[in-house]
């Protein structure tokens, strides 16, 4: 496998989210030799999406996904809020020339113990947002989270989930894969080919600490915990995948508290030497 | 389904560690007229295993499992420490006349990051014990964890793959099912429906409570969260199971801060109504 140089690293603006705005984002990816970005929409909407992209253009930057649509079961059911957040997340990722939007599908909804249903709204939320994609060209990428979120962020939580959903739901839409939600499954490799490279629109990494002391907040920098990052991307890139390797680390007790250019230098050295 | 009430129920004693030994836990269990107890060996330990059977059998208790054999990766090979644990857990169940013995298998070895190794180290071990486990008469359970303690406590995390181990090995090996663990997985009804009567060795609840403050301490009394209890009970005795619902809540900052007897009173009423 080619080595992971700062050039085939995206930044996912979480991992500084507590330091930096999209802007200084933007700068100091494109100052520290990064070759993409993965914004929030939080952040995007701070900054504007038209000033964004232009930004990002001029730095030289890819954009390897926009986080996040989904969360259909926020309301109970699609709602046409639910259903225009999605439309604006497509156009937003449309403008940003982004390879893909990533979606966080939702969890129960509020008073429900009923997980089928939850994944019921969320097949037919993303079957609606699919017809809008396609037309406005932007892949749709479907992150399976950790089984630990199925309550309260996602309830599509392995990638055999995911890919029955994809195989359901046609073309224009396939995985965000975060080694922190899927290391774990017995499945993965099996799955990973399932997938190939048509399915595989984005690849995420953090590592999975020992202990975890938060169930949210707690992600490791590359290196520090317990996944294998380097056989994960190599099944990953094994079907020809070929994106940036994103780079999304919540972690309030350690890297949201120290100096975002150190982190960023800090992203660079691990990649190279843990992914 | 029928109710259950409290003659169905088992205690499983990590409910009130902090509070009770286990003479206290067989005390109480029979005072609140439950049907059954499940041990963890610390606290067998301390009592001993003789007067711990001739205990529960004069309180006219059932014993659901014995908590717990496994952790065959603990010193990253299958030492014969690890063996002669798990060939006296075998043991002692066999003495409790324990409906199985369960096992939490173990997760990555220190300072690994293999999980598939993890996995076979796992499935020899189990092959091993059951070999002694079946001249003792002791059904094995295999125990799948919440993928959140894939890396520390054990690498078998779907009810999938703790089948597929089950059909490698043949008879005497089954599962214990715990609510907390298999609760979000999309594969639940069928993997339960795969499993049937023969495998369904154990059923454990509590509730997943939303937000979770904690992996390992922060599991909520039924009613409390969102788990589906009673389509969880409903899926398992459509199979046939006629086990007891054993109640195995860890809660350091709730349960296990109160009073035992109001804890089990307290289990009793939420068995009825939300089991």
């Amino acid at each position: 496998m080619k080595p992971v140089t700062a050039d085939r690293i995206s930044l996912n603006t979480a991992t500084v989210k507590a330091q930096w705005g999209l802007a200084e984002c933007i700068e100091g990816a494109a100052r520290h030799g990064f070759g993409g970005i993965s914004p929030w929409r939080d952040v995007l909407a701070e900054m504007g999406t038209t000033a964004a992209a232009r930004a990002i253009r001029d730095a030289g930057l890819a954009v390897s996904g926009l986080c996040r649509g989904g969360w259909y079961t926020a309301e109970g059911a699609l709602t046409q809020a639910v259903m225009d957040d999605n439309r604006r997340a497509v156009d937003e990722a449309a403008e940003l020339g982004a390879a893909c939007l990533v979606m966080v599908v939702g969890g129960l909804s509020e008073g429900s113990k009923d997980l089928p249903a939850a994944r019921a709204i969320v097949a037919e939320g993303l079957a609606r947002t699919l017809e809008h994609a396609r037309g406005a060209g932007v892949p749709i990428a479907i992150e399976p989270l950790h089984p630990m979120y199925a309550a309260d962020r996602a309830c599509v939580n392995t990638t055999a989930q995911a890919l029955d959903l994809c195989d359901a739901l046609g073309e224009g839409i396939g995985l965000a894969l975060d080694a922190y939600h899927v290391w774990w499954d017995p499945e993965l490799a099996a799955q990973i080919a399932r997938a190939g490279r048509e399915r595989l629109l984005a690849f995420h990494v953090c590592d999975w600490l020992v202990p975890t002391r938060d169930l949210l907040t707690d992600r490791g920098m590359m290196g520090d915990g317990v996944v294998d990052l380097k056989g994960f991307r190599g099944m990953v890139e094994a079907q020809g995948f070929e994106g940036l390797v994103e780079v999304e680390i919540f972690s309030a007790r350690d890297w949201w508290a120290r100096d975002a250019d150190e982190v960023l230098a800090t992203v660079a050295a691990r990649c190279l030497e843990h992914c």
